[in-house]
């Protein structure tokens, strides 16, 4: 029997073992998309106790102690931190077999130097030693990112974003991570819903100049790209959330639409005005990011707010969104289609929420490649978001494998809106060399540690490296 | 090499076989969803012989015996009893890999205490001795059921029922197993197919009163449902094979609906005036379900009745239903937030038939977890009919462990006909205590038998009591 | 640890490797579905190097190397054939998982007697040896057929083709293997593109009178497949890419689609011509297949020619085809009924190109299971094309094994242009007998030897002669 979370956590065998402590454990990390406010790690912000670590913004576990019974009052409501943190930790044994059970514990292990298991028994234990050990000064946002290993991470930002605080990292030497924005434009793309007019007045608003049509528009995006480019960003984001890929895509009917969406808050815009709008938008950043070298990062398959009456009580991005089921991988190929017809498509990351969809994705991935640069040009993200557990990660990593060239893969991110979540890179590491190990250990593959450990090393840190131009 | 089938089947390490044998095995079966013909126990039903036992209704071992070439004659027909075993033997050893492999050969140990492959060689061994056997007083219904440790069962009923068996048996006070009714009101849910008018006429005598418009219908249903509710009723079943949310629901449409259904028996209905009338049906149901505290159990996925000749020959659930692919787990979501927002959700236990829903459901699970009561409101369902065999229960509890809290989950159902079908119950325990087991051998959970046991015994047992209120 | 692909490779127990060894490995090969060009056997091609055999056709292969950044030169383009194989080479060891990474090394292990793993290290050896090694007779088209015992190959042929290569392998003595042709009438069903014109005019020269209406095409086609009969044709393929079943089949619809189609060179047809051409057309070849106890293959769920430009410039089937999504399982049931009403099912293959249909077409299975003859009338087709992996063909086992009769199973066929291609039916042995061993190894299965050398042989080999009736 392993012990428990031990040093040869996940490690079945003993090349993966190898692999790992050798060689993956010490990389650097590179987190190429995360949530964190950039203004925790600019003002190195500290934290009074675990819960606001761990249980002020993480939807994750928001989800697993409303899914335990906890009631909302110790979630997100009144309650007070300690009763919250008792409450996490009442039911953490039930989490059994969740991702949480693991990351909880890693964080504790790396983090906090404790080795005890989190439980209605040892909570106050843990929320007394965590507090201490929180007042020290390596328990900053900054100290945090840089022990945890961290060189570079992007943020994730809106393009009317002033990056202020990009700014302030990039200009303090003292800082030794790399803090880069990433472009996530999905607000100008929701023209049926209000706000829409409000939101493009801002954008215009950081332009300098007002966005009236898609002329505008345009024009504002290339501005704030370029701007974002000044600041070191390498990437795009979007989510797309409902799509039907429409192929007559067409300026003046997209045109009409932003202009429609204008004038109206966005009430006068049909759902077939949106399609129109986004194949074009797409098209036209695609090229953009292409011209400059970015990669673009597209998310789809996630159903959002499917619980009215909560999100309207809590917000956005309070654990109320899930798997949908609405998107047609040839769809999302035939924009890939579209932008490589029109010669705009950049590298290009595909992540669905949908699991169901890693084997169509790695077979699209080889319908694409023409980069010849010795890089995919078109690769599948990492499992994501419900997908970033020990089952979802080996079955994204086993299909890709199957499916298409696993050496040039590009690794893990957090997707997180966490200080604490560089144990997921861990966690990614260990089960990438115990799934290789395993491969060796079955006779799938020679016992050839050069090969073995570069394939580690690329799919660790090199690849996601060369494949951003970090 | 494991012996096959003893007493460590699917017991693969030593965590796993203690928790079996020492906490989930001895455990009473809530089996709150089944089949069973409430005249057979309340008839206390004998068997001739093991053909009437195993092959007179199971359509899992009819469909079996199809695919291995065996004649219907044998199967449905004419041939004797002696035949139909026949065949049925002589096809078992091709069924490797298949849950009837494990199911009869559990059955064959445990209720006939007969450690014989059965096969074409030990087909009249085996007729003889289960012959012998089931002349024997313990194989009657009651005794079958109570010997097999059973403590609560739901049958499956109509509203229009009158319930005689279930009154029958709860007032005899000798049989010491609750046989439950639960409420399925599909049949009215047809408003597009003949019978609806005969049907609902059906209900309404019934009742009482006639069923002329939504509000009679509504007035019936809450009446059955009280009806009963008295005699011990505790969760309603609906299966949809067909749906898509309409969100615009709405009562003049839905009367119209069910007024035409009535005047027409089916014929005037559009398939927008079924969904309507679904949509406005289910909101309806789940106030009065939630009012009492019953569980909703919703079943997707299906398509029935795919081999329309044979069908017609043989009737409904005769074995010519296979997984469908046309409903959406957003549409499904859709409907639960309907409900939400009507604040007419109860707990609900939702099923797909088609496998690779597993990861979507246990997304949507928690994006309805509102409860705060120490339990999940809403619950993903076992791996169910063409599902619950060893592969598919290990996908489930695998994803459901990875995406909510595994240890709220539900467990076992038999969904069965058969009255020897009580070792898939088992069959289900080994499995999730090898699932466990291994966990713990990996180093994935702490060994911690207090808490692993408890863990056991909820999913085994203590939730489903819990749940449901039995 | 195991030995990397030694003679246990893949045979992770004494069952797995005594099953294997002892009764799989020595059988024939009957590979039932090909791509191989007859004109190849019939001339006996040679290859002048290592290049020419294995990267100028095969888009596995591209497909991989451009997913490694491979140019296109050094792929489909000018580079000579040793830097094309020195690329491919080069790319090998980050193949790591991909059934490239196995079959390339059996096929060097098997036809070259070469133990080395490819990498740009071994390139140059092994250019050498191979070509060394190809000079040799034993490396012509008709010696690696027969020498890999190849017993019968079904190659793919147009209705159109006059079999001429047919004839003479089959007027040939000395050539012991089985070449016979298999019939694909797809070109016929393209009635919405241009082509579909000269197409029919092609058809119907081969027949001898014109194509002008659905009356001669039925005709031609009837004649067709009596020619194809007459040179031992045993099976149909058909590919359907898009399809929605329409069971308001109409004959005089279909008609107006074919007239239209030859009138307007397909561009006056609808995408509902095509519905209704397709299913008229589907229904009546079947019957066709039926009467002569042909096999009637379905694969769908591709998307062909992802990539339009690289389409463009290199054609179809030079590696831009993926996954689709766009047929619906009940779909392709409402087709099997409506044969089956019109008796006019013949025994069925079905193949979907996605994973996820795994499930849903084993349940699909039972439901047209009405043969009666001994053996299954709907079988589903082995992993296919993507899906040819070790984990691909594991979960299609699995769960074929789970939801239907595992021991009537028809095994492999290689769907591939190659001829060193056979060592996936080796693949393919190694992974059934190690899935049946482990069933053993772990208690699920008796260890009873005669039985379980009778499924391995009977899903190698003897199932797949009787239903064909080869």
């Amino acid at each position: 029997m392993k012990k428990f979370m031990d040093e040869e956590f996940l490690l079945s065998n003993e090349v993966a073992s190898l692999l790992y402590h050798n060689y993956a454990e010490k990389l650097p990390i590179i987190d190429y998309h995360c949530h964190i406010n950039p203004s925790d790690i600019a003002e190195d912000r500290r934290f009074n106790n675990i819960t606001e670590l761990w249980l002020s913004g993480d939807h994750y576990k928001w989800r697993a102690m409303r899914s335990a019974g906890v009631p909302e009052e110790k979630i997100t409501g009144n309650a007070s931190d300690y009763e919250k943190f008792r409450a996490y930790a009442t039911i953490m044994p039930r989490l059994i077999g969740n991702p949480l059970y693991h990351w909880t514990h890693l964080e504790l292990q790396r983090y906090f130097d404790c080795e005890l298991t989190l439980s209605a028994e040892t909570c106050d234990e843990i929320w007394e030693l965590t507090a201490k050990k929180l007042a020290e000064p390596q328990m900053s946002a900054r100290n945090l990112i840089v022990n945890s290993g961290v060189e570079v991470l992007c943020t994730t930002d809106d393009p009317a974003d002033d990056l202020h605080y990009h700014k302030e990292l990039a200009a303090d030497e003292t800082f030794k991570a790399k803090v880069l924005p990433a472009f996530r434009p999905d607000k100008a793309f929701a023209i049926d819903r209000p706000g829409i007019k409000a939101y493009l007045t801002k954008l215009g608003e950081a332009c300098g100049y007002e966005i009236t049509d898609l002329k505008t528009l345009k024009r504002a995006f290339a501005d704030r790209i370029e701007f974002f480019d000044s600041l070191g960003c390498r990437t795009a984001d979007h989510a797309i959330d409902g799509f039907v890929f429409n192929t007559a895509t067409n300026w003046y009917r997209a045109n009409e639409a932003i202009v429609k969406a204008i004038a109206s808050d966005g009430s006068d815009v049909s759902e077939g005005d949106v399609h129109v709008f986004r194949a074009e938008m797409l098209a036209f950043l695609g090229a953009e990011y292409k011209k400059r070298g970015w990669v673009m990062q597209i998310h789809y398959g996630a159903f959002r707010n499917a619980n009215e009456p909560m999100f309207k009580k809590l917000g956005p991005d309070t654990g109320w969104d899930m798997m949908g089921d609405k998107i047609s991988i040839t769809d999302i190929a035939k924009l890939l289609n579209f932008m490589e017809k029109n010669d705009s498509l950049p590298r290009t990351v595909i992540y669905s929420l949908n699991p169901t969809d890693n084997a169509p994705i790695g077979t699209l991935l080889g319908s694409f490649q023409t980069s010849g640069d010795g890089m995919p040009k078109v690769m599948q993200g990492s499992a994501w978001w419900f997908n970033d557990t020990l089952h979802g990660m080996r079955e994204q990593m086993t299909s890709l494998a199957s499916l298409s060239v696993f050496g040039a893969f590009l690794g893990m991110l957090t997707d997180s809106r966490s200080l604490t979540s560089y144990p997921r890179h861990e966690y990614f590491r260990r089960i990438l060399c115990d799934l290789i190990g395993r491969m060796v250990e079955e006779g799938l593959y020679p016992l050839d540690m050069e090969t073995l450990s570069e394939i580690v090393m690329d799919i660790c840190y090199n690849n996601t490296k060369r494949y951003f131009k970090f």
